[in-house]
């Protein structure tokens, strides 16, 4: 066979290190695709003007392309046919992807479980992504169910990796130059610096966004992520393609520019669940939390921890869990991060 | 409150400068997504090495870009919740955006009026819009209907501004080096030059171009531009959005191409009216008019003054005002604009 | 008439130079909206560490964007009013195209002959592009029919060119420097070098993509290509756009990565057929035919002759013609295509 059918869940070790294919080359054209599929209005990923007085050389990718193109990257080798993407945490960013970087990614695998039914298991792996200096960019850990393809392969002893959390915030790799002690709200679009947000302050983004099938189709091919469910709409009766739960992530985020407009860059994703799945017609809303505000070395920096939402219901409201515990049903994604504001 | 609900109509002060938030780099990624979008063909717009036949440094960005951007810019501060955009004139572009440029962008009050209703005013604005060498690059004013938050707050002084309904062909700004003596028609795709147009002559378009919501969501993000009436389907019983008019100008702009294909830089707007909206599924069509036409101070160029009818009807028909007066309601776009032609 | 009406039969000539117009600056904004477009995915035209690891000074634009920009400039004078396109053969692609090269393209007719019912013809043409510096990028001969605007025009001596039904692979041209001594499978995805492919051999490409309208749209606006069918619901009956064969070409091209993943340059196009017309809501998917393999003068670079077949229905059936001969139904195109590959 020269195509690829994807992994099973035997054939993962840890320890094992899977090189990914396909280095990508990114610079000002995903920018403006990034601009023109969200509403991406952040001043520092916008102007190189602006990101130029907050002392970086020029105004980097946005954090998230490198999320979303390292992630695509491992797509292939871990998640192709999982039967479910369960979880990430610890993804910090380590650097900014300049315009013309060029990304490479492998993964890690470090932790393996097979189910009880015997008929899948949990892989766990440690991907990482870097650019073409060697300079490592991004990492996070995620988990995956994965089916077997021999159902007679022994179940391999059940190695769990520890998971923190949160990323502590003493921990979090400020971009090297980084001054906020010049930075120009007005120009930023909101007088709101860390000092005024407060711990368990919630923040209605208000915007909605409709979205429709060729957008997420552009945004999810653009990171090479090539999972069938999003393009195929022979996969469902309705004919429906399943969103690419990054393109949520990046919609959310760019809304949540209004009541967060300061909270310029992510230096790391705590954890996130994509609580239902998101498609085409749905209007995206979003909310934040505020869960915690702690001062960083660099001149004028503060780093915020939010709770981003993404809701097809009343962002207003501040939709979460129901009574059960469970997500509510409108729900389409809880994001637990760390960004960087002017203190 | 964190985020912004818009400023109503007691919030403006004739005088005032309100400088607006989030500069904007753009580029050749930009320059791709314009071509993506509409049917762009002028010659000095696509190719370098045409441009430096025409005495420029490269191929500037679109000239709508610019307008595009600014424009998009003083949406947050200007007509979030405008009632209505009443119109605009005197829009005269200073100098060509260049790849990579980063635009800002000013607006100042230079008249309001309440309504008589008591409840309603009028706001008269004029919006700069900045290279980063602090260059004036575009400006132009508008007017827009908002409602007042506080139906207490006493009726202003009224202030109406005087405006001009046509920007004179001696005020048009050209730019620097422009010279079209060693035009070339063929690479241009037209023989046709300024002697070639009579004043008072129509031109049918001839090509229709079918919209659809994700094009029209790109294209606005791109600039920038956050009203919510172009995104959200659930503000509407029927689940369209409105689309930004910004939108029918550079499709009618670019269908223009075919008839008039060396009208290559706007260097003036004198005015424009949507005289109805126009929604996904619409067939765009164009037809043009010959206002004017003026020699300029640049070698072998001439302005040409041109009135631009979008319409979802026959363009060939060449529609625009009923019996009564009023627009038909197959007419989108009654545009007035000067432009660079060889002469 | 200022617009164009396109050319008919009777007015071409054999040995006529059409020059075509509007030169095109293509850059990394074009790159980056073919990654949107298309799930294209090959190393060399991903990353620019990439394509220097094969001895190039950076990566190349995808070969397909230049037989896009050139076909589509000769659109409006060559088939803008085509009743059928016919066919194609002897594409050649000379050298690739670099960011920020500008291109330009001419055609001559090379043969014209009229049908037997007086009313049309068939008009061949050779057409070149080029780049900024006059090399030639591009060639390709493709022949199309034409109605008659005049039916008493006499009907010209026929001439019928000679055509090779596929470019000998001691004429392929291997750009300058290319070398696959150092080439990385792993980076590239694939361990699947020419050696492991075999004539005859058939590949299914597995995966599928749903067209939507905006998509296919953009990309045939990109390219400049401006026939009315693929953009004017109001053609139709039904408001569907007939969707340009080159966007099938260049979906089913990017598909054919899951399995030809080496198969990194396209240098010869030996002919193509578009079977059936491809509309919005068609799934398309693909499957390939090693037709034969051939060695280069480049270091470790071998040439690869391949069927490459888009279809609507199920890949892995590999669809091509019915029992009647004829091309099944679920057929959309049949391309014969040489790629460069690591021996």
């Amino acid at each position: 066979m020269k195509t690829t059918a994807g992994r099973f869940f035997e054939d993962y070790r840890v320890g094992e290190i899977i090189p990914h294919a396909i280095p990508r080359t990114v610079g000002t054209g995903e920018r403006a695709l990034y601009h023109a599929l969200y509403p991406a209005r952040h001043a520092l990923h916008s102007a190189d003007s602006f990101a130029q007085s907050c002392g970086l050389p020029t105004s980097p990718l946005d954090d998230l392309v490198a999320f979303h193109v390292v992630f695509g990257k491992s797509v292939p080798d871990i998640s192709l046919n999982a039967v479910a993407n369960l979880g990430y945490a610890e993804a910090r960013f380590h650097r900014p992807v300049w315009p013309n970087d060029t990304l490479t990614a492998r993964s890690t695998v470090i932790g393996v479980k097979q189910n009880s039914n015997g008929k899948t298991g949990v892989v766990w792996v440690h991907t990482e992504g870097f650019n073409q200096h060697g300079d490592l960019v991004l990492d996070f850990k995620r988990w995956v169910m994965l089916r077997k393809g021999n159902l007679d392969a022994p179940a391999p002893e059940a190695v769990l990796p520890e998971l923190t959390t949160v990323v502590p915030a003493a921990d979090l790799k400020i971009p090297h130059g980084l001054d906020f002690s010049r930075y120009d709200t007005g120009l930023a679009g909101s007088t709101h610096t860390a000092a005024d947000y407060e711990i368990g302050e919630k923040i209605d983004h208000v915007d909605g966004v409709t979205i429709e099938e060729a957008e997420h189709m552009l945004a999810t091919r653009l990171w090479q992520n090539t999972a069938k469910v999003h393009f195929d709409a022979t996969n469902r009766d309705d004919g429906r393609r399943l969103i690419y739960g990054g393109h949520v992530i990046s919609m959310a985020r760019a809304l949540s520019y209004n009541g967060l407009a300061n909270a310029q860059m992510i230096v790391a994703i705590n954890g996130g669940a994509h609580a239902n799945p998101c498609f085409a017609g749905d209007t995206v809303r979003a909310w934040s939390e505020v869960l915690d505000i702690a001062p960083t070395t660099a001149p004028n920096v503060a780093a915020i921890r939010l709770r981003l939402v993404a809701t097809t219901g009343d962002s207003g409201a501040f939709p979460l869990r129901g009574e059960d515990g469970k997500y509510r049903s409108d729900v389409l994604l809880d994001l637990d991060y760390w960004a960087l504001m002017p203190a």
